[in-house]
Protein backbone atom coordinates (compact mmCIF):
# COMPACT_ATOMS: atom_id res chain seq x y z
CA UNK A 1 0.00 0.00 0.00
CA UNK A 2 1.35 3.62 -0.50
CA UNK A 3 1.54 5.93 1.65
CA UNK A 4 -1.46 7.92 1.47
CA UNK A 5 -0.74 11.04 3.15
CA UNK A 6 1.71 14.14 1.86
CA UNK A 7 3.44 16.64 4.70
CA UNK A 8 2.88 19.85 4.17
CA UNK A 9 3.67 23.26 6.41
CA UNK A 10 0.85 24.57 8.26
CA UNK A 11 -0.04 27.45 10.30
CA UNK A 12 -1.53 26.53 13.26
CA UNK A 13 -3.46 28.52 15.28
CA UNK A 14 -4.27 28.40 18.76
CA UNK A 15 -4.34 30.78 21.91
CA UNK A 16 -0.67 31.57 20.31
CA UNK A 17 0.09 30.18 16.57
CA UNK A 18 3.07 28.39 15.66
CA UNK A 19 3.89 26.75 12.37
CA UNK A 20 3.88 22.65 12.41
CA UNK A 21 4.01 19.95 10.08
CA UNK A 22 0.65 18.52 9.08
CA UNK A 23 -0.18 15.37 7.11
CA UNK A 24 -2.97 15.91 4.28
CA UNK A 25 -4.73 12.65 2.55
CA UNK A 26 -3.17 12.43 -1.12
CA UNK A 27 -5.70 12.58 -3.79
CA UNK A 28 -4.56 11.82 -7.49
CA UNK A 29 -6.31 12.17 -10.92
CA UNK A 30 -6.90 8.27 -11.93
CA UNK A 31 -8.01 6.61 -15.48
CA UNK A 32 -10.04 3.61 -15.97
CA UNK A 33 -9.84 2.89 -19.90
CA UNK A 34 -12.00 0.11 -20.51
CA UNK A 35 -11.82 -2.63 -23.37
CA UNK A 36 -9.88 0.65 -25.06
CA UNK A 37 -13.49 2.92 -25.67
CA UNK A 38 -14.51 3.80 -22.06
CA UNK A 39 -12.55 6.35 -20.33
CA UNK A 40 -13.64 7.89 -16.99
CA UNK A 41 -11.66 10.04 -14.70
CA UNK A 42 -11.28 9.82 -11.13
CA UNK A 43 -10.26 12.16 -8.04
CA UNK A 44 -9.23 9.04 -5.41
CA UNK A 45 -6.73 8.10 -3.25
CA UNK A 46 -3.90 6.45 -5.58
CA UNK A 47 -3.55 3.22 -3.82
CA UNK A 48 -5.79 -0.18 -4.23
CA UNK A 49 -6.23 0.05 -7.33
CA UNK A 50 -7.46 -3.38 -8.67
CA UNK A 51 -9.47 -3.36 -6.22
CA UNK A 52 -10.82 -0.15 -7.05
CA UNK A 53 -11.33 -1.13 -10.85
CA UNK A 54 -12.96 -4.47 -9.95
CA UNK A 55 -15.64 -3.22 -7.05
CA UNK A 56 -16.61 0.09 -9.73
CA UNK A 57 -17.17 -2.19 -12.81
CA UNK A 58 -18.85 -4.45 -10.62
CA UNK A 59 -20.84 -1.75 -8.67
CA UNK A 60 -21.29 0.02 -12.64
CA UNK A 61 -22.92 -3.71 -14.18
CA UNK A 62 -20.10 -3.85 -16.39
CA UNK A 63 -18.74 -7.01 -15.30
CA UNK A 64 -20.82 -9.65 -13.22
CA UNK A 65 -17.94 -12.05 -12.07
CA UNK A 66 -14.22 -12.20 -12.40
CA UNK A 67 -14.75 -14.45 -15.51
CA UNK A 68 -15.15 -11.58 -17.59
CA UNK A 69 -12.29 -9.55 -16.34
CA UNK A 70 -9.83 -11.07 -19.50
CA UNK A 71 -6.66 -8.24 -18.44
CA UNK A 72 -6.04 -5.54 -16.52
CA UNK A 73 -2.81 -3.55 -16.35
CA UNK A 74 -1.84 -0.53 -13.75
CA UNK A 75 0.87 1.57 -14.67
CA UNK A 76 1.34 4.96 -12.44
CA UNK A 77 -2.28 6.46 -12.31
CA UNK A 78 -3.62 4.60 -15.66
CA UNK A 79 -6.17 1.74 -14.95
CA UNK A 80 -6.77 -0.79 -17.93
CA UNK A 81 -9.03 -3.36 -18.36
CA UNK A 82 -10.22 -5.97 -21.11
CA UNK A 83 -13.44 -7.02 -19.83
CA UNK A 84 -15.45 -9.89 -21.72
CA UNK A 85 -19.49 -9.53 -21.38
CA UNK A 86 -22.05 -9.92 -24.70
CA UNK A 87 -24.21 -7.20 -23.61
CA UNK A 88 -20.94 -4.75 -22.84
CA UNK A 89 -22.03 -2.27 -25.31
CA UNK A 90 -25.45 -1.77 -23.98
CA UNK A 91 -24.50 -1.76 -20.19
CA UNK A 92 -21.70 1.07 -21.31
CA UNK A 93 -24.22 3.17 -22.44
CA UNK A 94 -26.22 3.32 -20.06
CA UNK A 95 -23.32 4.20 -17.62
CA UNK A 96 -21.83 6.60 -20.01
CA UNK A 97 -24.82 8.11 -20.53
CA UNK A 98 -25.52 8.79 -17.05
CA UNK A 99 -23.69 12.04 -16.13
CA UNK A 100 -21.59 10.81 -12.63
CA UNK A 101 -23.24 13.28 -10.91
CA UNK A 102 -26.60 12.05 -11.38
CA UNK A 103 -28.88 9.64 -13.48
CA UNK A 104 -30.31 7.21 -11.00
CA UNK A 105 -33.66 7.37 -11.93
CA UNK A 106 -32.67 5.74 -15.03
CA UNK A 107 -30.97 2.86 -13.08
CA UNK A 108 -33.08 2.13 -10.79
CA UNK A 109 -35.56 0.37 -13.40
CA UNK A 110 -32.54 -1.47 -14.10
CA UNK A 111 -31.93 -3.27 -10.09
CA UNK A 112 -33.03 -6.48 -9.10
CA UNK A 113 -34.76 -7.27 -5.90
CA UNK A 114 -32.03 -8.42 -3.05
CA UNK A 115 -33.01 -12.01 -2.19
CA UNK A 116 -30.82 -12.75 1.30
CA UNK A 117 -31.78 -14.80 4.39
CA UNK A 118 -28.76 -12.92 6.37
CA UNK A 119 -28.83 -11.63 9.53
CA UNK A 120 -26.62 -9.91 12.10
CA UNK A 121 -26.66 -8.91 15.82
CA UNK A 122 -27.09 -5.98 17.20
CA UNK A 123 -24.13 -6.42 19.23
CA UNK A 124 -21.92 -7.72 16.01
CA UNK A 125 -22.95 -4.38 13.78
CA UNK A 126 -21.55 -1.93 16.88
CA UNK A 127 -18.52 -4.01 17.35
CA UNK A 128 -17.72 -3.68 13.44
CA UNK A 129 -17.86 0.12 13.85
CA UNK A 130 -15.15 -0.07 16.83
CA UNK A 131 -13.24 -1.52 14.38
CA UNK A 132 -14.02 0.29 10.86
CA UNK A 133 -13.01 3.36 13.30
CA UNK A 134 -9.79 1.52 14.18
CA UNK A 135 -8.79 0.96 10.71
CA UNK A 136 -9.22 4.28 9.69
CA UNK A 137 -5.31 5.07 9.75
CA UNK A 138 -5.91 7.29 6.96
CA UNK A 139 -8.33 9.42 8.75
CA UNK A 140 -6.62 9.01 12.19
CA UNK A 141 -3.61 10.71 10.48
CA UNK A 142 -5.13 13.37 8.44
CA UNK A 143 -8.93 13.87 9.05
CA UNK A 144 -9.64 13.54 5.33
CA UNK A 145 -11.04 10.10 4.26
CA UNK A 146 -13.76 8.06 4.70
CA UNK A 147 -13.37 4.44 5.54
CA UNK A 148 -15.55 1.20 4.42
CA UNK A 149 -15.26 -2.66 5.57
CA UNK A 150 -16.87 -5.57 3.88
CA UNK A 151 -17.64 -8.04 6.38
CA UNK A 152 -18.35 -11.52 6.05
CA UNK A 153 -18.25 -14.52 8.24
CA UNK A 154 -14.77 -13.99 10.24
CA UNK A 155 -13.19 -11.64 7.14
CA UNK A 156 -13.36 -8.09 7.35
CA UNK A 157 -11.77 -6.07 4.45
CA UNK A 158 -11.30 -2.32 4.85
CA UNK A 159 -9.90 0.71 2.31
CA UNK A 160 -9.93 4.33 2.95
CA UNK A 161 -10.37 6.65 0.08
CA UNK A 162 -10.89 10.33 -0.45
CA UNK A 163 -14.17 9.46 -1.95
CA UNK A 164 -16.60 7.91 -0.19
CA UNK A 165 -18.08 5.99 -3.33
CA UNK A 166 -14.75 4.60 -4.17
CA UNK A 167 -13.86 3.48 -0.29
CA UNK A 168 -16.83 1.60 -0.90
CA UNK A 169 -15.96 0.56 -4.85
CA UNK A 170 -12.68 -0.70 -2.88
CA UNK A 171 -13.78 -3.32 -0.63
CA UNK A 172 -16.23 -4.62 -3.04
CA UNK A 173 -13.62 -5.17 -5.09
CA UNK A 174 -11.48 -6.93 -2.73
CA UNK A 175 -14.39 -9.18 -1.42
CA UNK A 176 -14.53 -10.05 -5.49
CA UNK A 177 -11.39 -10.94 -5.41
CA UNK A 178 -11.46 -12.87 -2.33
CA UNK A 179 -14.77 -14.60 -3.63
CA UNK A 180 -16.90 -13.12 -0.53
CA UNK A 181 -20.86 -14.65 -0.84
CA UNK A 182 -21.93 -11.08 -1.04
CA UNK A 183 -25.20 -12.16 -0.40
CA UNK A 184 -23.48 -12.95 3.46
CA UNK A 185 -22.07 -10.20 3.55
CA UNK A 186 -22.54 -6.35 4.71
CA UNK A 187 -20.65 -3.05 4.38
CA UNK A 188 -19.83 -0.42 7.18
CA UNK A 189 -18.79 2.98 6.08
CA UNK A 190 -18.47 5.93 7.36
CA UNK A 191 -19.87 8.24 4.99
CA UNK A 192 -23.95 9.49 3.43
CA UNK A 193 -26.55 7.32 1.54
CA UNK A 194 -27.50 8.72 -1.58
CA UNK A 195 -28.86 6.37 -4.44
CA UNK A 196 -25.97 5.94 -6.34
CA UNK A 197 -24.24 4.56 -3.09
CA UNK A 198 -27.38 2.15 -2.38
CA UNK A 199 -27.60 0.85 -6.49
CA UNK A 200 -23.80 0.08 -6.08
CA UNK A 201 -24.68 -2.10 -3.15
CA UNK A 202 -27.90 -3.55 -4.72
CA UNK A 203 -26.11 -4.34 -7.75
CA UNK A 204 -23.82 -6.96 -6.38
CA UNK A 205 -26.64 -8.08 -4.08
CA UNK A 206 -25.65 -6.97 -0.48
CA UNK A 207 -28.72 -7.39 1.84
CA UNK A 208 -27.19 -4.53 4.69
CA UNK A 209 -25.44 -0.83 4.20
CA UNK A 210 -24.52 0.22 7.70
CA UNK A 211 -23.42 3.60 8.25
CA UNK A 212 -22.52 6.55 11.04
CA UNK A 213 -23.74 9.51 9.06
CA UNK A 214 -27.59 9.91 7.48
CA UNK A 215 -29.39 9.14 4.33
CA UNK A 216 -30.89 10.86 1.87
CA UNK A 217 -34.12 10.56 0.41
CA UNK A 218 -32.96 8.93 -3.07
CA UNK A 219 -31.01 6.51 -0.97
CA UNK A 220 -33.90 5.65 1.10
CA UNK A 221 -36.19 4.72 -2.37
CA UNK A 222 -33.37 2.48 -3.58
CA UNK A 223 -32.95 0.53 0.29
CA UNK A 224 -36.72 -0.24 0.13
CA UNK A 225 -37.63 -0.67 -3.43
CA UNK A 226 -34.23 -3.08 -3.47
CA UNK A 227 -34.86 -4.93 -0.34
CA UNK A 228 -31.99 -3.64 1.26
CA UNK A 229 -31.52 -2.74 5.07
CA UNK A 230 -30.59 0.88 5.54
CA UNK A 231 -28.82 1.72 9.16
CA UNK A 232 -27.79 5.45 9.67
CA UNK A 233 -26.51 7.33 12.92
CA UNK A 234 -24.42 4.19 14.24
CA UNK A 235 -23.50 5.82 17.07
CA UNK A 236 -21.85 4.66 20.36
CA UNK A 237 -24.47 2.21 21.27
CA UNK A 238 -27.45 3.41 19.28
CA UNK A 239 -28.65 4.09 15.21
CA UNK A 240 -31.17 4.08 13.27
CA UNK A 241 -33.10 1.41 10.80
CA UNK A 242 -34.86 2.75 7.88
CA UNK A 243 -35.55 0.02 5.93
CA UNK A 244 -35.77 -3.86 6.33
CA UNK A 245 -35.21 -3.80 9.87
CA UNK A 246 -35.86 -7.79 10.24
CA UNK A 247 -32.12 -8.31 9.19
CA UNK A 248 -30.69 -6.83 12.64
CA UNK A 249 -30.93 -9.19 15.81
CA UNK A 250 -32.12 -6.89 18.44
CA UNK A 251 -32.32 -9.32 21.66
CA UNK B 1 -37.32 28.00 0.01
CA UNK B 2 -39.09 24.28 -0.68
CA UNK B 3 -38.54 22.09 2.27
CA UNK B 4 -35.16 19.95 2.34
CA UNK B 5 -36.48 17.52 3.82
CA UNK B 6 -39.00 14.50 3.92
CA UNK B 7 -40.51 12.39 6.96
CA UNK B 8 -39.86 8.53 7.41
CA UNK B 9 -40.49 6.00 9.60
CA UNK B 10 -37.39 4.44 10.83
CA UNK B 11 -36.75 2.14 14.35
CA UNK B 12 -34.69 3.60 16.53
CA UNK B 13 -31.75 1.33 18.17
CA UNK B 14 -30.90 2.31 21.78
CA UNK B 15 -31.23 0.43 24.82
CA UNK B 16 -34.43 -0.27 24.05
CA UNK B 17 -35.86 0.19 20.49
CA UNK B 18 -38.91 2.13 19.20
CA UNK B 19 -40.60 3.57 16.17
CA UNK B 20 -39.69 7.08 15.44
CA UNK B 21 -40.34 10.00 12.28
CA UNK B 22 -37.25 10.68 10.97
CA UNK B 23 -36.61 13.43 8.82
CA UNK B 24 -33.89 13.03 5.93
CA UNK B 25 -32.60 15.37 3.68
CA UNK B 26 -34.13 15.23 0.02
CA UNK B 27 -31.97 14.96 -2.64
CA UNK B 28 -33.29 14.94 -6.38
CA UNK B 29 -32.17 14.74 -9.84
CA UNK B 30 -31.22 18.11 -11.20
CA UNK B 31 -31.04 18.60 -15.34
CA UNK B 32 -29.07 21.80 -16.42
CA UNK B 33 -29.16 22.61 -20.09
CA UNK B 34 -27.02 25.46 -21.14
CA UNK B 35 -27.80 26.59 -24.87
CA UNK B 36 -29.77 23.55 -25.74
CA UNK B 37 -26.86 21.27 -26.41
CA UNK B 38 -24.57 21.25 -23.07
CA UNK B 39 -26.85 18.90 -20.47
CA UNK B 40 -25.82 18.05 -17.26
CA UNK B 41 -27.34 15.69 -14.63
CA UNK B 42 -26.29 16.56 -10.52
CA UNK B 43 -27.84 14.29 -7.61
CA UNK B 44 -28.41 17.77 -5.38
CA UNK B 45 -31.18 19.96 -2.60
CA UNK B 46 -33.42 20.58 -5.22
CA UNK B 47 -33.66 24.38 -3.53
CA UNK B 48 -32.19 27.60 -4.68
CA UNK B 49 -31.66 26.41 -7.94
CA UNK B 50 -31.07 29.91 -10.06
CA UNK B 51 -28.36 30.54 -7.44
CA UNK B 52 -27.06 27.11 -7.89
CA UNK B 53 -27.03 27.44 -12.02
CA UNK B 54 -25.31 31.05 -11.74
CA UNK B 55 -22.85 29.64 -9.44
CA UNK B 56 -21.76 26.77 -11.43
CA UNK B 57 -21.71 28.33 -14.53
CA UNK B 58 -19.56 30.89 -12.87
CA UNK B 59 -17.40 27.88 -11.19
CA UNK B 60 -16.91 26.17 -14.32
CA UNK B 61 -15.85 29.46 -16.68
CA UNK B 62 -18.98 29.01 -18.66
CA UNK B 63 -20.10 32.84 -17.92
CA UNK B 64 -17.99 35.80 -16.52
CA UNK B 65 -20.64 37.55 -14.99
CA UNK B 66 -24.29 38.32 -15.11
CA UNK B 67 -23.90 40.01 -18.26
CA UNK B 68 -23.90 36.73 -19.98
CA UNK B 69 -27.02 35.48 -19.41
CA UNK B 70 -29.74 35.92 -22.03
CA UNK B 71 -32.83 33.70 -20.10
CA UNK B 72 -33.09 31.10 -17.51
CA UNK B 73 -35.77 29.17 -17.03
CA UNK B 74 -36.69 26.64 -13.96
CA UNK B 75 -39.31 24.59 -14.14
CA UNK B 76 -39.58 21.37 -11.78
CA UNK B 77 -35.90 19.60 -11.84
CA UNK B 78 -35.21 21.25 -15.01
CA UNK B 79 -32.92 24.33 -15.07
CA UNK B 80 -32.42 26.03 -19.10
CA UNK B 81 -30.11 28.77 -19.31
CA UNK B 82 -29.58 30.54 -22.24
CA UNK B 83 -25.53 32.08 -22.36
CA UNK B 84 -23.93 34.77 -24.68
CA UNK B 85 -20.00 34.27 -24.66
CA UNK B 86 -17.80 34.41 -27.74
CA UNK B 87 -15.78 31.35 -26.64
CA UNK B 88 -18.31 29.59 -25.18
CA UNK B 89 -17.80 26.30 -27.81
CA UNK B 90 -14.00 26.72 -26.49
CA UNK B 91 -14.91 26.97 -22.28
CA UNK B 92 -18.00 23.61 -23.26
CA UNK B 93 -15.21 21.73 -24.66
CA UNK B 94 -13.15 21.72 -21.33
CA UNK B 95 -16.13 21.34 -18.88
CA UNK B 96 -17.80 18.92 -20.54
CA UNK B 97 -14.53 16.92 -22.10
CA UNK B 98 -13.38 16.61 -18.24
CA UNK B 99 -15.30 14.50 -16.34
CA UNK B 100 -16.75 15.71 -12.74
CA UNK B 101 -15.12 13.22 -11.31
CA UNK B 102 -11.31 14.73 -12.11
CA UNK B 103 -9.82 16.48 -14.90
CA UNK B 104 -8.72 18.97 -12.58
CA UNK B 105 -4.99 18.40 -13.86
CA UNK B 106 -6.00 20.16 -17.54
CA UNK B 107 -8.23 22.79 -15.98
CA UNK B 108 -5.39 24.10 -13.16
CA UNK B 109 -3.75 25.35 -16.23
CA UNK B 110 -6.19 27.86 -16.99
CA UNK B 111 -6.86 29.70 -13.63
CA UNK B 112 -5.18 33.10 -12.80
CA UNK B 113 -3.67 34.00 -9.53
CA UNK B 114 -6.03 35.36 -7.52
CA UNK B 115 -4.95 39.20 -6.67
CA UNK B 116 -6.36 40.37 -3.50
CA UNK B 117 -5.86 42.83 -0.46
CA UNK B 118 -8.16 41.19 1.59
CA UNK B 119 -7.84 40.23 4.91
CA UNK B 120 -10.46 38.59 7.83
CA UNK B 121 -9.68 39.03 11.97
CA UNK B 122 -9.34 35.72 13.80
CA UNK B 123 -12.06 36.34 15.91
CA UNK B 124 -14.69 37.11 12.83
CA UNK B 125 -13.51 33.99 11.12
CA UNK B 126 -14.20 31.65 14.23
CA UNK B 127 -17.32 33.64 14.30
CA UNK B 128 -18.57 33.30 10.94
CA UNK B 129 -18.41 29.75 12.20
CA UNK B 130 -21.02 30.09 15.19
CA UNK B 131 -23.33 31.84 12.17
CA UNK B 132 -22.83 28.93 9.88
CA UNK B 133 -24.03 26.40 12.29
CA UNK B 134 -26.53 28.39 13.48
CA UNK B 135 -27.51 28.57 9.65
CA UNK B 136 -27.32 24.84 8.82
CA UNK B 137 -30.81 24.00 9.43
CA UNK B 138 -31.35 21.19 7.23
CA UNK B 139 -28.17 19.67 8.60
CA UNK B 140 -29.92 20.40 12.22
CA UNK B 141 -32.96 18.63 11.34
CA UNK B 142 -30.95 15.63 9.44
CA UNK B 143 -27.85 15.44 9.74
CA UNK B 144 -27.43 15.11 5.88
CA UNK B 145 -26.43 18.39 4.31
CA UNK B 146 -23.66 20.71 3.97
CA UNK B 147 -23.89 24.35 4.68
CA UNK B 148 -21.52 27.21 3.19
CA UNK B 149 -21.82 30.77 3.63
CA UNK B 150 -20.42 33.49 1.21
CA UNK B 151 -19.62 36.44 3.78
CA UNK B 152 -18.85 40.43 2.74
CA UNK B 153 -18.62 43.08 4.70
CA UNK B 154 -22.20 42.99 6.22
CA UNK B 155 -23.27 40.26 4.09
CA UNK B 156 -23.91 36.64 5.05
CA UNK B 157 -25.31 34.47 2.32
CA UNK B 158 -25.78 30.88 3.23
CA UNK B 159 -26.97 28.11 1.43
CA UNK B 160 -27.35 24.06 1.89
CA UNK B 161 -26.93 21.15 -0.06
CA UNK B 162 -26.25 17.33 0.20
CA UNK B 163 -23.73 18.10 -2.11
CA UNK B 164 -20.90 20.30 -0.90
CA UNK B 165 -19.96 21.42 -4.05
CA UNK B 166 -23.41 22.32 -4.60
CA UNK B 167 -23.69 24.57 -1.39
CA UNK B 168 -20.89 26.50 -2.45
CA UNK B 169 -22.37 26.95 -6.12
CA UNK B 170 -25.21 28.16 -4.64
CA UNK B 171 -23.43 31.04 -2.03
CA UNK B 172 -21.71 31.96 -5.38
CA UNK B 173 -24.63 32.27 -7.48
CA UNK B 174 -26.48 33.81 -4.78
CA UNK B 175 -23.20 36.47 -4.27
CA UNK B 176 -23.07 37.22 -8.34
CA UNK B 177 -26.86 38.16 -8.51
CA UNK B 178 -26.48 40.19 -5.15
CA UNK B 179 -23.51 41.84 -7.34
CA UNK B 180 -20.95 41.01 -4.29
CA UNK B 181 -17.52 41.96 -5.09
CA UNK B 182 -15.88 38.30 -4.62
CA UNK B 183 -12.43 39.74 -4.50
CA UNK B 184 -13.27 41.32 -0.95
CA UNK B 185 -14.85 38.29 -0.03
CA UNK B 186 -14.46 34.81 1.82
CA UNK B 187 -16.52 31.42 1.79
CA UNK B 188 -17.03 29.22 4.96
CA UNK B 189 -18.08 26.00 4.61
CA UNK B 190 -18.45 22.77 5.95
CA UNK B 191 -16.38 20.09 3.69
CA UNK B 192 -13.23 19.30 2.66
CA UNK B 193 -11.57 21.19 0.28
CA UNK B 194 -10.10 19.68 -2.71
CA UNK B 195 -8.83 20.69 -6.31
CA UNK B 196 -11.50 20.98 -7.92
CA UNK B 197 -13.49 22.88 -5.15
CA UNK B 198 -10.17 25.62 -5.54
CA UNK B 199 -10.62 25.87 -8.66
CA UNK B 200 -14.36 27.20 -8.42
CA UNK B 201 -13.19 29.55 -5.61
CA UNK B 202 -9.79 30.80 -8.04
CA UNK B 203 -11.97 31.19 -10.83
CA UNK B 204 -14.46 33.20 -9.02
CA UNK B 205 -11.37 35.24 -8.00
CA UNK B 206 -12.02 34.52 -3.77
CA UNK B 207 -8.69 35.36 -1.81
CA UNK B 208 -9.88 32.72 1.11
CA UNK B 209 -12.13 29.41 1.81
CA UNK B 210 -12.58 28.03 5.33
CA UNK B 211 -13.69 25.02 6.31
CA UNK B 212 -14.43 22.72 9.53
CA UNK B 213 -12.64 19.92 7.18
CA UNK B 214 -9.58 18.91 5.86
CA UNK B 215 -7.76 19.63 2.54
CA UNK B 216 -6.50 17.14 0.10
CA UNK B 217 -3.28 17.73 -1.51
CA UNK B 218 -4.40 18.23 -4.76
CA UNK B 219 -6.55 21.42 -3.18
CA UNK B 220 -3.54 22.80 -1.47
CA UNK B 221 -1.56 22.92 -4.67
CA UNK B 222 -4.28 24.35 -6.22
CA UNK B 223 -4.41 27.46 -3.16
CA UNK B 224 -0.59 27.36 -2.99
CA UNK B 225 -0.62 28.06 -7.03
CA UNK B 226 -3.77 30.38 -7.30
CA UNK B 227 -2.57 32.51 -4.65
CA UNK B 228 -6.03 31.21 -2.38
CA UNK B 229 -4.96 31.38 1.51
CA UNK B 230 -6.63 27.80 2.94
CA UNK B 231 -8.19 27.22 6.09
CA UNK B 232 -8.71 23.74 7.65
CA UNK B 233 -10.06 22.65 10.57
CA UNK B 234 -11.90 25.15 12.38
CA UNK B 235 -12.88 23.97 15.24
CA UNK B 236 -13.87 25.86 18.61
CA UNK B 237 -11.05 28.33 19.09
CA UNK B 238 -8.42 26.93 16.33
CA UNK B 239 -7.76 26.42 12.68
CA UNK B 240 -4.94 25.66 10.86
CA UNK B 241 -4.02 27.71 8.17
CA UNK B 242 -2.06 25.76 4.95
CA UNK B 243 -1.53 28.49 2.35
CA UNK B 244 -0.94 32.29 2.13
CA UNK B 245 -1.30 33.38 5.76
CA UNK B 246 -0.71 36.90 5.73
CA UNK B 247 -4.49 37.06 4.87
CA UNK B 248 -5.58 36.18 8.20
CA UNK B 249 -4.94 38.84 10.98
CA UNK B 250 -3.83 37.26 14.23
CA UNK B 251 -3.57 39.67 16.66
Amino acid sequence: MSTMYEKVSALAVRETSKSIQEKIVKDAEIELIVNKTLTRKFSISPDSLKEFAMGYLLGEGLIRSLENVEEISIEENTVKVQVDMEDFDIVQELVVGSDCFGGWRQKIEFIDKVESEFTVDKKKLLKSFIKLKDNAFTWQKTGGAHVAALIYKDKFLSREDVSRHVAVDKVIGAGLLEKVDFKNSYIAYSGRMPADMLIKIARVGMPLIASNAAPTTSGYAVAKEAGITMVGFVRGERFNIYTHPHRVVID
